[in-house]
């Protein structure tokens, strides 16, 4: 069901699907009018009920996989996988095809085939499901790799810990709603048990659909705004900067997926200027120490009237970018906060999944976090635990499956 | 912010507000245009955009905590803290007054006093945060216990787990956005720090907000919908089976937090029809048996031609409220599901963050859960690994605060 019948759709339709999300449409019926009339916290009677957002869908099908030109999701699992030994070429086809039929139904609200809960299937929410190979998966299908396709250098900030890092096979299952990324992320994982074992999960989040604007930058743990500088889907500027061009790549891209640590306890201890200086950017407005607006291209030539720059050579939004190093690297950020339960007498386990798009990881990733890692205010409270490189395979027409352009 | 004004708000209004939500408004607004103009998976132009339901709030003050008759939201946090030795009456007094005074700023999506990220804030998403006390709260605080305030009997089918059991404190932060959970709880827990130490948090979720028509009873990780014999709150109803009624628990009632585990592979392997007797109700639209409507009275009289219960002796529904017995045991049920990380071979860690309301816990919840833990066929693919009970005392008024009814 396309978005735009959404608005059409009144509060009191009874169709089939209405049916499943609604209970029997006459027992919810009954239960709406008593609560609308009792409930003191609910929405005075008056207020225009919103359109429902459950049955918005993204197309599986296309040139590119879903999920990375989409308008960011509330809700993301991360999985990466670790093939079983014996899982050849043949199987890897195998195990593409029948993902990507899950895949293909599920994000339209659709059950899976096998799908025993079909009814946690019908709120599919704008759910998008990516997949990426690691370095394993392309040897074992016989193909040739990206020269890209392998981890990252050591940088000296890292903490990786093996149980975020790496993977043969990653899964980004992402939807506005919580209970619909749960059901899909479980029926893949039943589907592949007989090829893989999970290696890390990952679970993040934004603000929540409807919540705030469309297209508002979101905000990380920090309190900062964060992706300001993406490049915009659907310009000539974002498939320059995301997408491969070349064999069986052509349409795809390269996934990072890092896990960043950030100690909200320390960073509690700083004040907003310094806060501020350390980033680059205004906490309030996300506006760049030079400009007034969030989205005010960067003067780094500015100077204070003693002479230093107004966006300090240390800051993250110089250094990520490299202008003093004669650089403008770009990659397209579409990261998720997380919040894990804290051990001991920590109040928080909270970070950034990081995960990033791009062409070449080489080319365009690895000079900006290696600047980043040798100098960036920022690394003081943040610390990377987990990273992965995985190749994107464009996407699939109907018929096909995601991964055929290298396994056929 | 009351939610009535939100649907006379444009998206081209810029107040202060605003502003903090969507970053500068004139940035926003350049990339909110261009985002229209060339993302291919956005609702299409000319789709009307629902209002913006992130500055909805919840009273904080009246005479019960919010949280408990408040339509349940989307996310929510329990989190148990122990407290520290030595903090005796009057340092219960000063936690219950910063804690309150914080949740009266959050919930209406201002910022705590020592708030470090007031831009997390500006988010409410109908935020509550209810509070309760634990055995050794009250006993440092020098009351009268309620005669039901100690730890569940010991049921044959409990595996409990110290880190998901008891505590000396409740929070509960719930909200349509789980950053808004986030920030709220981080700042609650760095204003307790002093006094108590987190003993085990749990995150859970059901739909999203406005993913499914409001009313819509939540459906659990094994698809059933969960929930429906609720009373409805605002109802005489309801105030009989939650309020407590005397003392300084007048207007208070009790919590019951138990973590249900549910072995989702298990589930897989059990067909339709053995999960609707199992039950007593059918999974598509959570009808009795006897039924053809999610709100339909079961008939529990009713006998197949071959002499048997429709509604099976064994099944929950039957067992929960105890017919049989000739009792009508009620309880006010406000349970999240629950998606951790699995380990090993498992490809789920799922279930059930099973949170009920009563005015008295012997009397309405034991008995209920003592047949189910005797013989209730769900018991097969269910464990109960954690189990809590807490007294939550009435709301208090401006002024003054959460538990001054028993710390005054």
């Amino acid at each position: 069901m396309a978005a735009s019948d959404e608005g059409a759709r009144g509060r009191t339709g009874s169709t089939r699907r209405q049916f499943l999300l609604g209970g029997a449409a006459a027992g919810f019926g009954a239960v709406a009018a008593l609560s609308a009339e009792h409930t003191l916290d609910r929405p005075a009677a008056g207020a225009e009920p919103a359109p429902l957002h459950g049955t918005e869908t993204v197309p599986f099908h296309g040139a590119h996989q879903a999920g990375i030109a989409t308008d960011a999701q509330a809700y993301a699992t991360f999985v990466a996988l670790d093939l079983h030994d014996g899982v050849d070429r043949e199987a890897l086809g195998r195990l593409m095809r029948v993902l990507s039929d899950d895949a293909a139904r599920l994000t339209q609200g659709e059950a899976a085939l096998a799908d025993t809960e079909p009814e946690l299937a019908v709120v599919p929410a704008r759910l998008t499901v990516t997949f990426g190979f690691g370095p394993r998966f392309v040897e074992r299908a016989g193909g040739e790799a990206p020269s890209w396709l392998h981890p990252l250098p050591a940088f000296a900030v890292d903490r990786l810990e093996p149980g975020f890092s790496d993977g043969d096979m990653l899964l980004q299952v992402a939807a506005d709603d919580q209970l619909t990324v749960s059901h899909a992320t479980r029926m893949l994982l039943k589907d592949a048990r007989g090829f893989a074992d999970v290696r890390w999960t990952q679970r993040g989040f934004r603000r929540a659909h409807g919540s705030v604007a469309p297209g508002t930058t979101m905000r990380n743990l920090f309190g900062q705004v964060d992706g300001t500088a993406n490049p915009v889907p659907g310009t000539p500027d974002f498939d320059e900067v995301v997408w491969a061009t070349e064999g069986w790549m052509a349409g795809g891209t390269s996934a990072v997926v890092r896990r960043i640590h950030m100690d909200l306890d320390e960073w509690d201890t700083v004040g907003r200027a310094g806060r501020e200086q350390a980033v680059g950017r205004t906490q309030a407005s996300g506006a760049p120490l030079t400009g007034t607006a969030e989205h005010d291209e960067p003067d780094f030539t500015a100077r204070t009237d003693a002479g230093f720059s107004v966006i300090p050579e240390f800051s993250h939004v110089r250094r990520a970018r490299g202008v003093d190093e004669g650089r403008h690297d770009r990659i397209f950020r579409r990261g998720y906060n997380y919040d894990d339960t804290p051990s001991g007498d920590h109040v928080s386990d909270a970070g950034l999944i990081f995960a990033c798009f791009q062409a070449d990881v080489d080319r365009q990733f690895t000079p900006m976090q290696r600047r980043l890692a040798e100098l960036d205010l920022l690394n003081r409270w943040t610390t990377p635990i987990g990273s992965s490189v995985f190749a994107i395979p464009p996407g699939c027409e109907p018929g096909g499956f995601v991964g055929d352009t290298l396994l056929t």
